[in-house]
C-alpha cells in the first residue's frame, strides 16, 4: 500500500530545499520499492498569503491523513508586522500541538568533514553526536492562563505558565529513555529543580521511570549548568531530555556547537510513530531563491522520516551514505564552504546526492 | 563615614575566597584611606546549620542596613536532601528578592592572559567583553501562583507562573541602556515573542524606552537564537538584557565561553546603587577547604563593589589593575592553569593582588 507524505514547503529557502528533498525521496523510492506518493501544501506565510491564516483546519487534516510530514521552513519579514495572532510560526505550533508531536529529536552530530566549521577547538567537538530529546506540546508555549492584562494601577502586566502533568512528562522521558537504549545508555535530563516547581515535578518523575531502564544511566543536571557544560565539554552528553522552552535554547546552543546547523535534521513524532520532519535551521529570507541554500538538512530529515514514521530503515541508511559520499567529494553549499571544497548550488548538492546512491 | 560592608561567606570554597577578597579590600582601605568596616553573617548551608534556614530575618535586615554585600557562594551535597523550602539556594533567592536586588550586572570578559582555557577557537574569543544584564527579583523565578497539585484523574501537575510587569520591565531596561552608554552603545534585549506573551510586553517596553537613549542602538533577538549566537560569533555583542530564566542560562553559557569562570564576578543592584556582590561561580564543595580555588572573581566582585555601592572607582581600577599584573606576572589557580604558569594557592594568588597593589 502506497505511503502518502505530505510536503509542506513554507517559506524562504523552504521551497528550494524541500525541492531537493523530494527528489532524494524520489530516487529512494525507484531503489528500494518504497511505493511513495507526495501530496503538497501550505504552512506559514505562503498559507497566510493564500488564505489568511499561517495553517487552516482543512491543511492540517490532509496532514493527519498521511503516513508523515516534511516541512522546509517559515517565516519572513515579509509577514513580521502581522497580528502575532497569525504569524507563519502560529502554523507550526499548530501542526505539533493538534497532531500530538510531543516528542521532537534533534541531533547534534559534528560531520567530521565540516569540523573546521565549528567555532569550538577541534578536540572539543571532534566526533561530537549528541541527541537532545524535547518537549514539544506542552509546558510554557502551551500553558493557559496566558496574556497581557491591565493591572489595577493602570499599568500593563505579561503572564505565560508553564504547566506539566505527569503524564506529559511521563511520555517525553519513555522516549528518551528509549532513545538512549539505542546510543550509548546515556540520559540527562535538565531542568531547574532548585527555583521551578514544575521541573521538581519533572524530576520526580524521570526518577520514578528510571528503574524501568536499568541499561540507562540517568542523571540530572540543571539548566544553567547544562548550557555552560555544552559550551565547555559537549562530549560528555549522549542524550539530553527536557522540557519545550529549555529544548528551544539548548537545541539550538548544541546545533551550533557543530558549525554547520544547515546539516541538521529534527523529527517531531506522536504516540504511534508518525511524525513532522523539518531541518533544525530557519527559513533564511535573506538568501532565498538564489540557490545558496543548503538542502542536506532537509535531506537528512528525509531520511530519518523513512527510519521512524515509515520503516525503512535501510533506505535511511542510504541517504545518509550518500550525504557522507557527497561530503567527502568535497561538494559544499556556500554555508559549510572552506577553502578547498567544491562549492555547488542547492540543486547540484541535491542532484549529487541522487546521483550518490 | 565608615562604610559597613556585610560578608557572607557561605558554603564550599565561599569562606577561603572571601577571606581574600576582605584581604585585598582592607589593602585598598589602607592604601585609599576608605574607612570600610566589616560585618559577618551567615547564608545558605551555614545558616542552616545554624539556625534551621538559609537565611535569617535578622541577618537579612543587618544586610540591609550596611552599605554594600559581598557573598562567597552558597549549597553542597551536605543539604540536598533537606526539604526543598529550607535549601541553601532560597537564601540567596530571599535576599536578591526582600533587598529588592533587580539588576543583576554578569559581565564575561576573556583575560588576555587566560585566552587559551577557552574551549572556543581564539578568533572566536579573543578580546571577548560583553556584559549580561538579567532581572532578579521577578520573573518565573518569583511568579504566582506555583505549586504542585493533583488533578481529578489522580495525577500530578506542576505549574509556575513567568510575569512581568511594565515597570518592572522599565527599570531593568533603563538600567541596561544605561549600562550601553557606558560602554560600546549596543544594546540586544532577548526574549521569545513569537511564542510568549510576557516577551511581547516585555519588547514592547524596550520599544517605547529607547527614543530616550539615542545614542544606544537597540535590537532584539530570541532566546534560541541567542543562544547560538553566543556560540558562533559572541563578539557581536555588547550589552544584552533579559528576564531572570533567561539570564540565567545566557550568563552562565556567556562565561564559559571565556573557559574561565573561576575569574568572572557579578553585581546585583538596587533602585539607589546597594548591592550584593558575588562570584559567577558556584560553591565547588569537591575541592573546598584545600587552597585549590580561584579567589580572583570574588576579589572582582570587591571592585565592582567599590565602584558600583561604594563610589570609590580609582580603587577599584587599583584592584583590577593588580589582579591583572598577577596574571601577567604567571600567577595561576588550579582552573586556570596551563604549562608555563606558576601554579599558587588561593591564599598565595590573594597575597599576591595586595603586594601588587
Ligand atoms: C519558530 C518557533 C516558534 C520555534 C520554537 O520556538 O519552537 C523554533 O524556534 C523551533 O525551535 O522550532
Ligand atoms: C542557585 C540558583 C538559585 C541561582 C539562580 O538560578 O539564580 C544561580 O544559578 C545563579 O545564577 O545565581
Amino acid at each position: 500500500m502506497s505511503k502518502k507524505i505530505m510536503i509542506f514547503p513554507g517559506d524562504g529557502i523552504g521551497p528550494e530545499i524541500v525541492e531537493q528533498a523530494v527528489a532524494v525521496l524520489e530516487a529512494a523510492d525507484r531503489k528500494f520499492g518504497l511505493d511513495l506518493s507526495f501530496e503538497q501544501g501550505l504552512i506559514g506565510g505562503a498559507s497566510i498569503d493564500a488564505h489568511g491564516e499561517p495553517l487552516t483546519d482543512a491543511e492540517l487534516e490532509k496532514a493527519g491523513q498521511c503516513d508523515a510530514v516534511l516541512l522546509g521552513a517559515v517565516g519572513g519579514p515579509k509577514w513580521d508586522q502581522l497580528d502575532r495572532a497569525i504569524r507563519p510560526e502560529k502554523g507550526l505550533l499548530k501542526i505539533r500541538s493538534k497532531l500530538g508531536l510531543y516528542a521532537n529529536l534533534r541531533p547534534a552530530i559534528l560531520y567530521p568533514q565540516l569540523a573546521e566549521a565549528s567555532s569550538l577547538k577541534p578536540d572539543v567537538v571532534s566526533g561530537l553526536d549528541i541527541l537532545i530529546v524535547r518537549e514539544l506540546t506542552g509546558g510554557i508555549y502551551f500553558g493557559e492562563p496566558r496574556g497581557i492584562r491591565t493591572l489595577e494601577n493602570g499599568e500593563k502586566q505579561g503572564f505565560n505558565t508553564y504547566v506539566y502533568s505527569e503524564s506529559e512528562i511521563e511520555r517525553i522521558a519513555r522516549s528518551a529513555f528509549e532513545a538512549a537504549q539505542k546510543r550509548n545508555g546515556k540520559l540527562c535530563s535538565v531542568d531547574k529543580a532548585n527555583v521551578l516547581e514544575v521541573t521538581v515535578l519533572w524530576r520526580e518523575v524521570l526518577d520514578r521511570l528510571a528503574p524501568e531502564y536499568p541499561d540507562v544511566e540517568l542523571s540530572h543536571m540543571y539548566v544553567d549548568n547544562a548550557a555552560m557544560q555544552l559550551v565547555r565539554a559537549p562530549k560528555q552528553f549522549d542524550v539530553m531530555v527536557t522540557g519545550n522552552m529549555f529544548g528551544d535554547i539548548l537545541s539550538d546552543a548544541a546545533a551550533m556547537l557543530t558549525g554547520s546547523i544547515g546539516m541538521l535534521p529534527s523529527a517531531s513524532l506522536n504516540q504511534s510513530g508518525f511524525g513532522l520532519y523539518e531541518p533544525c535551521h530557519g527559513s533564511a529570507p535573506d538568501i532565498a531563491g538564489r540557490g545558496l541554500a543548503n538542502p542536506l538538512a532537509t535531506i537528512l530529515s528525509a531520511a530519518m522520516m523513512l527510519r521512524y514514521s515509515l520503516d525503512q530503515g535501510e533506505a535511511a541508511d542510504a541517504i545518509e551514505k550518500a550525504v557522507s559520499k557527497v561530503l567527502d567529494d568535497g561538494l559544499r553549499t556556500a554555508d559549510i564552504y572552506t577553502e578547498g571544497g567544491r562549492k555547488v548550488s542547492t540543486a547540484e548538492m541535491g542532484a549529487a546526492v541522487v546521483a550518490a546512491f
